[in-house]
């Protein structure tokens, strides 16, 4: 075993070597861990080691200089070869890299995550990683000004997803140079070839007609590699290297064949591998760094921030309040925002006028709309991402992901639930609670007026993870004062005696309704305590307690959603947990698939208007 | 006002007088309505003339005959021109369309949904008709026999969806030569110009880079819209037509100009228009009929079937039995399955293998897995999709589109939760059962060994709605004999007494967690009720009701999966709509990021194996 200390650009001629001890080490590492994908690890093993070397511009002393070049491994599974890279670079011991690959409680797991203080966003849910590169570079290339580049790894078989072509086509839009994608084309996919295999003309024909530049080259050609990159660097438009790499690759036994996707070579396989390819090495390399140094911290002046203010009683959507907030709030100058080609729904036009300079069209491409959120958060921005809410369903992977990617993004929907009226059932977010609220370590807000809008989306700016605000579509009057507070996991008690019989529990529309319930009911002497929910996640429970005990637990929740998994379950959630089931629940969402009509009209016919809140409450009452 | 009655194709040049009516009745039916997308109607009316004229061969008469060509609308925003087509046709009355237009109760609905009988499919979400489409020609071309053609009207916007290229991609990959899609190039989107605008040349590269056959043409000259279908039925390539349009074309006061997206026009705005255009008409047409008249029953030999069978004890995989059901159940010829390249680990391959003339690859592109089952479904097929778990979720809003579709689609996701293991938890399912119980209309289902898991696919097969069965990856021991029932709805008691002191409820992989604490808690002279939940929705109120009145209500419910919307929630919503909520419920579920580990390490850690299951059990029997 020979081992070199190397501490400038390596030259291109001894990135073979270092391309051997990646291959090597990727071998070792999923066999020592018994899974892991090898393979796919050794096809690109060259490109890795040449941009490692010689192009990627990163202090590895310092993961957080801002200025660093990004590395994104779209193809997660290729994991051992990422390691591999650390360990190569001298951030990863060798002893990790073969105890600690894939176990539990170690940071080095089956697909990167950013546990890894080198690791921008998890990976492995495939064609992810390029349209969240996109977002890096549009950072880059837009708002920041640090000159870094981004090196996207892709493997063939995510380029038959759609998300790539999304991001492609925006990285072409916004003219991103900044970006080079590695697209490791091994022709083997999971469970045989790929659809295009080693096509590499049809390849880039679709990525030319998409408005980047592609380049094919032998994957294992040093110098072509080199070449490429060169030319990446100089090119005015992104880039994207096709090249042809053998899966497997230093293998003579397995290299090219099927059925070896994903599986660790056994032991003497493994062994004749390492062999073949020279044996363990210990070289350690280290490339160019950035030419500055930058501080992550992006700028925030949050002091000269003036929210919008609404009288009681004043008309206002829930969506415009949060188009007036979100521009108000741009005078901090972290604050970015997208949205997708319906911002004079969101409202979000708003912000693209005061603030054009941070403000980026996605077009409608919900999926790259939230992987730019994501890649702002990235560079450390607040990223504000807006649609219709249903449409935010088009992205959930995506959500999900971000939140195993600690990302800090915050998603604003508009036009849920049957109250959005004649547009009909596609466009309404009939499901957007239960599916936010089951996303890893999510927020979920739902306000029901213009002040409430506003103060959540001021607190939505620095809460962190994945953070989701259901804005109403129409206009409904003003509840609470100018100045009123709102904090995240509060709720607000806007009507309560001494004598409460009933708790009315409501969010967004439905607090409407459950107020004017209550005014009917107290035409009959019923006495109803009304809490507007504004936070679904966290729930308010303490406020939820005392209304229980104060009512005898006779509850009436009313949501402007399907039964399963909102609010509902939410209360019911929350009481669970704080051992307190014994409560009459009456439980007013939506079951049949609406149709068009006013809001009035659907609201009622869903079953979840002010009549039958207060007829849910009187049955609570007669029957208790 | 003319009234022509015409019963055999109209000359192309009459085709101009139909266009204009169909204009004129888009105005109409949205200013009746006060909302509605008349200009995107507008654009493409003379490709509707002359395609519905002269082209599309549909028996009005009788929209079930099997053999009739496929019309889906994209783009459904442009609904009055759709509806305007069916007055033309006559099978909707200009009352009808006056009157009923995005109003309560009516069927002519904002968007397009097959509550009408000549609507495939609900559309309304962009980027959704195509790749459907893409999933009905397949039947056409692949399985059926009957020689129709898909038409699919796209608008230019939603060609940003990385879905439509999932679409074109797979259409030529599967030479779907019955495939033309009308590409209504009219510039504008809903808040300003489109990103290529008319730059159709750009367009067309991206067509012909992804396979197939474009054509330009300028979509208001009926001569050239006449010559491009007649060159799509020639092609032997899926063609897509690029026509260039004008949004608004007719009205020359709103005609190209941005902020006319989804309004009506003004009553006198109307009428100016409607008079620019001619004034109204109430001609009717029929284009030419299908060659043939086709049942759409599709065969179902179900006699033949023979499950598999597994015995008590023998270790079997949720995932690999699944396989082997269908493969079974194949051969019923209306069974088809597809699966996005996992088809080695979802077991899929079975079926590939035993039916490959029914069996689909998709590659990596979820959106148009579901997309293509829901194609299917359109045709009268039992479509079973599948992939991980965890990937169904770039595939959510398909699926919620699916369910207002009224689609009968199967999926089934391996590799759910933490006890995947070392993949780490980009891989790991933990929101699936929430995403899904969310759906209008689903059905869950988490069956626990190979016999519940073949007979739940065998059930599946017959159930209506988008059906998800969620497939453990891990083998555990088989629970049940050969032959036990297993009804959607239903659920099994494993273990039970007359002095159960606790009910320990799971499902999947927990099912036997549920077992081992039982066994634990025995030797403890505590005696334990054990439930199988296999079914999460519907859920089997009446066991969970008697298990609640035997055990004094306490209940271990443990899942693997976040804590928000699965199966606690599930329990929870049935007590609530039961009024049985007097109950102390231990909810264990996952609540933090899992990482990578083995099985039992994951398990444990998520505080969900048997010996939190038990702890859980004791403390509610010592705290009550």
């Amino acid at each position: 075993m020979t081992h070199t200390e190397q501490r400038t650009p390596i030259d291109l001629a001894d990135c073979g070597e270092l391309a051997a001890q990646l291959r090597v080490d990727s071998v070792r590492s999923s066999t020592s861990a018994g899974s892991g994908h090898p393979t796919s690890s050794m096809s690109a093993a060259d490109l890795l080691a040449v941009l490692v070397a010689r192009h990627l511009r990163y202090d590895w002393d310092d993961p957080h200089n801002a200025a660093n070049d990004h590395l994104i491994f779209s193809k997660g599974h290729a994991s051992p070869l990422l390691y591999s890279v650390y360990k190569a670079v001298g951030v990863v011991s060798d002893e990790e890299l073969m105890t600690g690959y894939r176990r539990f409680g170690q940071r080095l797991q089956g697909h990167p995550t950013p546990i890894l203080p080198w690791v921008d966003v998890a990976t492995g849910s495939l064609g992810q990683g390029l349209p969240i590169g996109v977002g890096v570079a549009l950072a880059g290339k837009k708002v920041d000004d640090l000159g870094f580049r981004v090196w996207v790894l892709c493997g063939d078989s995510e380029l038959a997803e759609g998300s790539i072509w999304e991001a492609l086509d925006k990285a072409a839009y916004y003219g991103l140079s900044n970006l080079t994608v590695l697209a490791d084309i091994n022709r083997l996919g999971q469970r045989g070839p790929t659809e295009l295999q080693w096509d590499l003309a049809a390849y880039a024909r679709r990525v030319e007609a998409f408005g980047c530049r592609a380049l094919q080259v032998d994957g294992h050609d040093l110098d072509a590699i080199e070449q490429a990159f060169i030319a990446a660097e100089q090119s005015d438009k992104p880039t994207v290297i096709l090249a042809r790499t053998v899966k497997g690759r230093g293998s003579s036994e397995i290299q090219d064949k099927p059925d070896w996707h994903g599986k660790p070579f056994p032991k003497d396989l493994a062994e004749r591998a390492i062999a073949e390819l020279g044996g363990e090495r210990d070289l350690r390399v280290r490339g160019p760094l950035p030419t500055v140094k930058a501080s992550g911290k992006v700028g925030d002046d949050s002091t000269s921030v003036q929210l919008p203010t609404y009288e009681v009683g004043e008309k206002v959507s829930a969506r415009e309040a949060y188009g007036q907030a979100l521009a108000a709030l741009g005078a901090r100058t972290d604050i970015v925002a997208m949205d997708a080609e319906v911002s004079n729904s969101t409202y979000t036009a708003l912000f693209a006028k005061a603030h054009p300079e941070r403000y980026f069209e996605i077009f409608i491409a919900e999926q790259q709309l939230v992987a730019t959120a994501i890649g702002f958060s990235v560079r450390g921005y607040v990223p504000f991402a807006s649609t219709f809410a249903a449409f935010f369903s088009r992205a959930y992977d995506f959500i999900r992901m971000g939140a195993i990617s600690q990302a800090n993004i915050r998603l604003v929907g508009s036009h849920a639930g049957v109250e959005i009226g004649a547009d009909g059932p596609s466009q309404m977010a009939l499901e957007d609670l239960a599916i936010m609220r089951a996303v890893q370590g999510s927020t979920v807000l739902y306000p029901s007026d213009g002040t409430s809008t506003a103060a959540l989306v001021q607190a939505m700016a620095d809460r962190e993870g994945v953070v989701y605000l259901r804005a109403t579509r129409g206009a409904y009057p003003g509840l609470y004062p100018a100045g009123e507070q709102f904090p995240i996991g509060g709720s607000k008690v806007l009507r309560s005696s001494d004598n409460d019989q009933v708790v009315l529990i409501g969010a967004g529309v439905t607090v409407h309704a459950c107020l004017a319930a209550a005014d009917q009911l107290s035409g009959e002497q019923v006495t109803a305590r009304v809490i507007d929910l504004y936070s679904i996640k966290p729930v308010d429970i303490d406020t939820l307690l005392t209304a229980i005990t104060a009512t005898g637990g006779r509850i009436v929740v009313a949501e402007d959603h399907y039964h399963q998994g909102g609010i509902g379950a939410a209360v019911l959630e929350a009481l669970t947990a704080a051992g307190r089931c014994e409560v009459s629940l009456a439980h007013l969402a939506v079951t049949d698939l609406p149709g068009s009509g006013t809001s009035e009209e659907l609201l009622a016919a869903a079953g979840i208007d002010a009549d039958h809140v207060a007829a849910a409450a009187r049955q609570l009452i007669k029957s208790r």
